[in-house]
């Protein structure tokens, strides 16, 4: 297996993007990351796109025939391949790109993912989104999305005092960092009071606690890293890549506190890697709820099983912190478009270690996580960046 | 890229199993596999699933998990990838499998295919199956699944003479095939007469020009080569895998009565396997509708362009003659639930080479081909398999 670099991103604004079909998102993020590249269409030997739930969301399957058909490829006939892991699904078409180059069989390769969640009513887009659990044994029982993770959340909370401040604090810093991204959804700063209280959606977490429904698309272009300073300036290496499965339902795990898809993934990428977690200068994680990220930042390695919640009101995982987490303001405020978010994750990654990234820059980041989750915790996907 | 073989394979029944979920038919079919493998749980590094629709036909994405946990294999936290091409789906998880293991990557991993399509009214079925078709251009203007393939056949008998009664004689052969086949959906045959006086769908497709909505499942097991004859007597190399695309709808291609997805997959996979079409011995193809496998049979090299009704109609592609085509039934007798086609075609050229057939058996067998069609051609997948 050889090594693999990024060497062009492209990330569209995220939100309702009532004037852009689901072929808008993807024909606008190709021709950003392409190029960024400087790549040609006839060097393009793959593509891999991410999409969680086109069929239900505008009635389209074949996503990557229609992609390759929207940046104009089609008539090359290379393989364009879609994945699905639920809300992973980005980051499980990163990872399938990075096999393709990382095994020789391909040379310049796209990842690319997205979701157009807003052209159905907010009801019909949850329902989708409840695709990614366990439609049988937990949906019809009565179980929505949040619902599930609001009982991690209480069990967390019982076991290990975290607080719904704590939480709330969560989505206080991911506003604080979406409010400097110019791609984020929502841009506004919020305050733990508005945090508690904002309406209840499955207690104790609040509409505030929660990502949003959102449109977008996000795509890199990965090359071996021996031919990457041909394409690119600073080349971001792919130093570790690994994906774990779990049971799809909570109710057949070992621990509702502990994601050990996440575990084993995040093990397997650090091996790769040849480093530890606190070698990792800022990272990107699955923040859908703001609980969900408490259980990351522990679950990866970066703070004590329980220590998560007091970590970030202690301000550790802020911009000015030891260990920036979500800079790009995270799935709760940049926003949540399924299938895109492992990418714009990467997109964030590679931004920060090559300097790009602004007002929101990390001083210094040489290392980057990007940790991507399917559903529940039925699928983690953990991929290490170095500059 | 080391060889890849096929050490065990799986096949559910095709059908309306109204008794049976889509959990229910990939524990069945991945049991069978693994059983015929003789490979124990621990053994397996990963496992891919080809699936078009599970979010349309029974409201579940996330099939990777899903799979997983159904196999009982979730606690071993292996990756577990769900790819989508709609009707290719199955050859491509069988690709993307066999890319794992040629890299080096992995070891023993499952490729599995499984389409749950008759719990929804056949409405419902055919509006989720036209998503393989260009909703925005061709769905939303009126079209069918079925009628985009009636413009390819009436092109293609206007062009080459190819005649209603040549169409029917693909049902007549596939219907005599799928007869001899325990597991296929149709096992009555059919006459010309039946076929040109069935109800007409799409002119000049009748029903019986049609393949059937199905329930099923199918999964193989793949290892490296050197390793295979630890596992299997008979293991079977696939040496030739090939991935192409085309536009997504019919109005942007070059040419009606050609799939280029076809000729390009198949280019290239007689490429790699060093052989001309000539040396084939039989073939699985993906006659979604009758017109489908004289496109095929011509697209793959094995007849000229405009000779492949004749050739049907002479005989040449029967059980008896000299390229046996569609030994199974094909998908229009055998059935064709979508996620799963591709995975039973290698299948049954797996049970062919193995000289495990019953009354469909082709003699001294060497060399088979496996195509599949995703949508009009949007995908094509071509493996070659061998002894």
């Amino acid at each position: 297996m050889r090594p693999v670099s990024i060497i062009g991103i492209g990330c569209t604004k995220f939100g309702e993007r009532w004037d852009s079909s689901l072929r808008d998102l993807i024909a606008e993020t190709g021709i950003m990351a392409i190029e960024d590249a400087g790549v040609s269409g006839e060097e393009i030997d793959a593509l891999y796109v991410g999409n969680m739930s086109a069929g239900r969301f505008v009635e389209q399957e074949h996503i990557g025939a229609l992609i390759a058909d929207c940046a104009g490829l089609s008539r090359l006939h290379i393989p364009s391949t879609r994945v699905e892991a639920a809300c992973a699904s980005g980051g499980l078409a990163l990872r399938q790109a990075m096999l393709s180059v990382a095994s020789g069989y391909q040379d310049i390769v796209i990842a690319a993912g997205v979701e157009k969640m807003t052209d159905v009513s907010s009801g019909a887009a949850a329902d989708a989104l409840a695709a990614a659990a366990d439609r049988e044994w937990e949906c019809f029982l009565g179980a929505t999305f949040p619902a599930l993770y609001a009982m991690m959340a209480r069990l967390h909370m019982r076991r290990y005092g975290t607080t719904q401040e704590e939480l709330a604090e969560v989505a206080v810093k991911n506003h604080r960092h979406g409010s400097m991204n110019p791609l984020a959804q929502y841009r506004m700063e919020v305050t733990v009071d508005d945090v508690l209280s904002s309406p209840m959606v499955a207690d104790p977490l609040h509409i505030l606690d929660c990502s949003p429904i959102t449109d977008g698309a996000a795509a890199v272009v990965l090359a071996p890293a021996e031919r990457a300073r041909r394409y690119a300036e600073v080349p971001i290496r792919i130093i570790g890549s690994a994906q774990a499965s779990d049971t799809l339902a909570l109710h057949d795990r070992r621990d509702l506190t502990t994601l050990d898809a996440t575990v084993h993934a995040a093990r397997k990428a650090y091996d790769q890697a040849g480093i530890a977690p606190s070698e990792i200068d800022l990272a990107e994680v699955h923040d859908c709820f703001t609980i969900a990220e408490i259980l990351a930042i522990e679950d990866l390695g970066f703070f004590e099983k329980g220590a998560g919640g007091s970590a970030i009101e202690d301000g550790l995982t802020s911009l000015d912190g030891p260990l920036p987490i979500n800079t790009s303001g995270g799935l709760k405020a940049c926003g949540h478009p399924v299938g895109a978010t492992g990418i714009k994750q990467a997109y964030e990654i590679v931004l920060q270690l090559r300097g790009e990234a602004g007002s929101r820059q990390v001083d210094d980041a040489e290392i980057g996580l990007a940790h991507n989750v399917g559903g529940s915790g039925g699928t983690a996907i953990v991929h290490i960046l170095s500059r």
